[in-house]
């Protein structure tokens, strides 16, 4: 154990953060030595996740400014948005010389430029006009999708973990807009979600006999991660203008489902289609490019995201479906694929389990 | 008993059937007389459906020319596609003069025009490249949507009840297409259907462990509804020229989720186009404009079609959601209020029973 | 509707009172003229519950002293246990002056004897050691189980409403216990139930993300609702002297499914039992009796019971499965038909739903 | 890759199968070198299980009496009764002369004695009056439940993987009757179990319009699993004389719940049961004794038991929860489990993963 790579990760008690922990409990390259949480501490993780019995029964301690990064390679923030900036800035110094690199799950570290932070800020429902109280940090943040920024990943002293939502959608939109095949102007996207992405608190919407059996958009044309979406992805080709993007929360726990409606600047097949994204992703083992359309528990449990095309008979119009596990490849797993580039390892390490199906 | 109007039911033993056979067994004006089958007959119906004990034990008979119409005010035929039209021409004149009223759950008499007609069974998955059998009855036929097309209704000799999918598009494209609102070239319409709208007939995707949590699109940019919605909704004004549509299956039984992304002719405000749409409406009982997004649950197992709409911030892009049951208003009420307006009776006789929340 | 019997409700925003709300707006014999309750008015109900709109829009009020029974003829209280006693006691001179039938949703009117509610008091979760403020009415209440107190609900001027467990359990046990055929020693029950027996109020288990594909047994040989089994099923025959009840908790919404284990007193056949129960229920017409186990998707949505029996290769052992709606048989539309009863109506007045399947 | 053990999965292309295959591709130890089957062969395994694509692309061939055994050093058959008998016997003397072990996932080499597998094949609804064809090779064979029967397994040419809800069962009653607490006359198991249980052969309980928000009791009194119950649970202490045990579909694909009522011999507490069951599974890590009821959630996808315990206010009547996932230590990952010991390797090894929760 004591050559493992040491992880602390920074609000344990959420869903990000058990899934950390689930993820790195088999690793064999990295151990977590604390988890620190602002609320439930004083006991073991499995006492609030009796699922982890056996796999972690490690103190969930208080995160305190001492605590943060003690005896730690890399810190894991699996808190909402706001948190890491504030608790990072004051001791940045202390992280940097004892060479801790961070990982952060919010939108804190997701945009290198403050315009942009703000863009975002002012659409999410909790953040409005709110100020970037570590702004000086965002240009050593990296954008942490490996598939498109592996390089940068590799070398990053801090690296904001995607949105779930923009996982599934970059992933889609970027092979096509990188050779300009967009007709910029309109990008439609209906995605569904699993009611994971809210996370554990309480309400009535996530209320099991409220959401048996339903299906429910949201936030129609206004959910703060298309402005992710529209950065990355235009950063790649052409500047996508409009994003119309409507979630749905769908009565599963697990999985988002993204529908890219686009139009193609020229005509083409669906073939030819199939051809790019394979090309492109020829190297990422964790994006599977398909025939069919995907489904959720192919990708259930997995990092895997699963991608396929269809185009209208004119051949104009196209849609991409993009098919990933939200709390996986839009969250932890992708979080733990940059931890192992981080430290030179095969990007699969630990990661090698397949979709939960049936 | 004695002077109810005297319903025969064929294909009775599928989903549409049995949504008929509960619906007008609590009816005051409507009363079965008989249910025919092809497969299954020679028992009775609460055998193949135990939920129908005390309810209709009706024996299921087979069908036969003899038996079709037999001492019936009204035929229902909730059978698949080219199964009524074959049924009814060789003995039309025969239910004419009988003074006889058909009603169809499939595409067979949803269109006045030939035309019309094989573009749709071009796109079904079964019926390519079918000649229609009993063209010359299609100008006797009515297009089943009570809202648009009541007083049609009203004296109608044969009804075309609605495809799913295409109530709940058609309720949502035309009150802004009866005024010209929506840029023609382009709509984009992403649906979410329960799997009762495949039917009760197995199949590998509809088994329950793959469909449990799961989430999967099909048929995208190729289903026959499609064809229904375009003819339909352009016969009230501007025509449309492009739907592009993908349906997608959710692991529910009941309801159907459409999210109709348009394009506006002028910038407008949510307020205003809320305001069209209860105008639209205002003497349609059914029809629920609302503030909010709606829901699967909160029309599952009645009549109901609930619309909102959403506006982007540069007032140019709309999304309207419409949710109905598809077994419901996608099907068998739907059809319980064409036969209520078939026989000048209140819309409302019969229907009017709460969604089933929660 | 000037002749309609008057009903208020109170506790209206809760599951119990939108049951009510959906089964009486459609009744033809009763009103809601107003909706009571302690935390939520201020608003129309279909506010709280917008599957309602169109179909009651009335107001929620505050429930005060003067308030309560104004110009009804009965009074529903879908209150939590404690709640009818303690705002009935003060006023009960007033009701029963006014002729105000009263029907209660809790434990508070289920027991004629004080000492069977302290038995029941002391197993409830929130009534540990409770004192029953309103003794002197208890000997005026009836047991709401309309199956088996039909005359005693006719002349009631309090009903207690029964447990959902409880119906399931005494609709399953009564016949056989009847004929004094159990061996009293010795039942086990397993009940599963719906999530919807809850209730609204929010709680970890009930997160949709928690409950989802999962099914967690709960309170195991303590629950409340076994004293209401035993007294109620011992007045019938025999003395049943001890069940061993655990309730589970299922990821669905609606139902309870009752497996009841019985030591036979002789041997007999699964044919003679069946007779045995066909013959008790002759006349009531909620009560399956059917060939193979129930589900709980037959009874969905209806007031329906159905109930099959099992007996094992030696003829000594059965066990009897009863399944019903929670929210249905098990609360609301169980209440409707005792109000009918009271009001001397066809008991299945406003009833005649058929199961929602599928 | 050389030095991996080489394993032939035959049935490759059911449940059972991919649960295997997925279990094996990231196993440290074990290689699977071909996929036999006797319908769905000639294409590569993902071609029949998407979710398989870059985990496994093995082409399945058909199973061949050459084929069987061929460069293996194990055979898995995850094949319905009786396959596994038939194929084996004509070449027993080959696979044993190439050191070939085998796992069968059916009951045909769960019973060492003919009389039990014969009381086992009459309750089978497919077996009725079989004949067991390889009766010699029972002796040779052993149960392969490694918390019990550990020493054997580590030597055994032939396992019989338990039944899944027997393991559920056996690990429930085991330590209890290990120490003949158990009043032996008298054992009722309700046990729930996911829908995968029956595998992916389609039929109408399982259709999802069906199954979904449903739960149905099934062969009440009459499983077959029972008489294996029966026969490993006496052989380690009293006798249990009878075993009334019913099965319950649930709506979720995995996992298995028992409810297992016992009459215990003399007055007890909870704690000094919960210790028995500590210190039986002391070494055990897979079995977690946990003061709470149990929950699908929180076993499913790995190999973990967990297992609780109740008693009732007179120290007399216990029940104990024991979950487990019914297609992972119900099935496949039981299996490696036991490939694991009878290779010399920690028996954890390949199965660290946790539940998939939430």
């Amino acid at each position: 154990m004591k050559d493992k790579i040491k992880v602390q990760v920074i609000g344990a008690t959420g869903y990000g953060g058990i899934g950390i922990i689930d993820l790195l409990s088999s690793h064999p390259n990295f151990q977590i030595i604390s988890l620190l949480a602002k609320d439930k501490f004083g006991k073991t993780i499995n006492n609030f996740y009796p699922h982890l019995n056996n796999i972690s029964e490690l103190m969930v301690e208080e995160v305190t400014q001492n605590a943060i990064g003690k005896d730690a390679n890399v810190i894991i923030f699996t808190t909402p948005d706001t948190v890491a900036m504030q608790m990072i800035e004051p001791i940045y110094e202390r992280l940097m010389k004892n060479n801790i690199k961070i990982i952060d799950f919010s939108g804190d570290f997701r945009f290198k430029n403050i315009n942009d932070y703000e863009e975002y800020a002012q659409k999410h429902p909790k953040l409005n006009k709110f100020q970037h109280s570590a702004k000086n940090l965002l240009d050593k943040s990296v954008y942490g999708l490996p598939e498109l920024f592996k390089d940068e990943i590799k070398d990053a002293r801090i690296v904001g973990n995607p949105g779930c939502f923009a996982v599934s959608m970059i992933l889609g939109i970027a092979p096509l807009n990188k050779l300009n095949l967009i007709d910029k102007t309109q990008i439609n996207i209906d995605s569904t979600t699993g009611t994971s992405g809210a996370g554990k608190s309480l309400n009535e919407i996530q209320h099991f006999s409220n959401m048996e059996s339903n299906f429910i958009p949201y936030r129609a044309l206004s959910h703060q991660h298309v402005t992710e979406v529209k950065k990355v992805a235009s950063s790649l080709g052409n500047t996508i203008e409009n994003i119309h993007f409507v979630p749905h929360l769908i009565n599963t726990t697990r999985g988002i489902m993204s529908s890219i409606h686009i139009e193609l600047i020229e005509k083409t097949t669906k073939n030819k289609l199939l051809k790019i994204f394979q090309d492109y992703y020829r190297t990422d083992y964790f994006i599977r490019i398909i025939d069919n359309p995907p489904s959720l528990k192919n990708v259930r449990g997995s990092n895997y995201c699963d991608i396929s095309i269809d185009v209208d008979e004119k051949g104009k119009h196209a849609v991409i479906f993009s098919a990933i596990d939200n709390l996986m490849k839009g969250q932890s797993s992708n979080a733990v694929q940059c931890l192992n580039i981080m430290y030179g390892l095969n990007e699969k390490t630990g990661l090698e389990r397949a979709p939960l199906y049936p």
